[in-house]
């Protein structure tokens, strides 16, 4: 019943997927819809899709909060962008539950569902969605 | 089958919707309710409910935590608690779901559910309450 | 429907559930599985599990981030972790939902779930699961 969503990611950075799990969504009598990232260094947040700003302004302040390549970080040898990509992870979130209206998510007019990217490079990322 | 909570707000702080919510509970064999917030700006939390000095300590924490009107955000001209009010929703998240036991939110004895409101002013808030 | 899960924890830190959780699972067509802590100085968190170093950063970083015993806390008088358990609780949040295939928590490889007690001393958490 749940469905798979592929995700490619090119380094650390939010995606839209509002218009791509929206495209998923089959279940003709569903009210929830639920979204999970199945990795620990990707996440899921809702916010504001009026200007791009705001975005790079969230970018800003979890590079502030999380260190990166901190150097008392014990868990290291995966690159600079990992522990605190698991920082990020735990403080967003892996996971979103949607209202489901008229087989469309019911966000908000200025909210959109952002995958948020935490590591560097290229990184292929499933997720699973759930109707409910 | 969804409903609507309508909540207006009068400047930053947390509103105690628990008796709220509970008012609007309908479905005689739900398990789960979920309570969604359609802004960007105002988010759910859930924490304890029994000294209103908690409850000022948790502002006060954020407060500290997320900058006010800080002259790096790009995003502005929404006021001073707009970007501000974004990374707190993040942080805490627009949306909870609560178990419901005996038509009731199975909360725990100390546990309240919070609309939280980030901005200055009068804001209506509209929620989607959704039980299965 | 729902069960209950009685977690005793030993003072702060993680504690691995996922196999508690899968093995309370019972529902044979259960798509997802809600995990709620009763409690607002403990919370869920789900992260990466190859590791019991990454567990140690996680720890450090709510440390640093969120003070134990500030003396501008107005909320005291339940020992020094009672007041920043409360904000790590609301930082990390209650609940965590799932999907579930073929019976069992559809986790990534490297996901596990654990309850993080924030205080010290001894403690029993009760926890209630949902399957839907």
């Amino acid at each position: 019943m749940s469905q798979t969503l592929i995700v490619s990611t090119q380094g650390r950075g939010v995606i839209d997927i509002t218009a791509q799990v929206n495209a998923q969504l089959k279940k003709a009598d569903a009210q929830l819809c639920h979204v999970f990232v199945t990795h620990t260094s990707a996440s899921l947040i809702i916010t504001g899709n009026e200007d791009p700003d705001l975005l790079l302004d969230v970018e800003d302040y979890f590079k502030k909060q999380v260190a990166d390549a901190d150097p008392n970080y014990r868990h290291k040898g995966q690159g600079d962008l990992d522990m605190s990509g698991h920082i990020r992870s735990i403080l967003t979130g892996e996971a979103k539950t949607i209202p489901i209206i008229n087989g469309k998510l019911a966000l908000g007019k200025f909210q959109g569902l952002y995958l948020y990217e935490h590591r560097s490079g290229n990184n292929t990322r499933k997720l699973i969605i759930t109707e409910l």
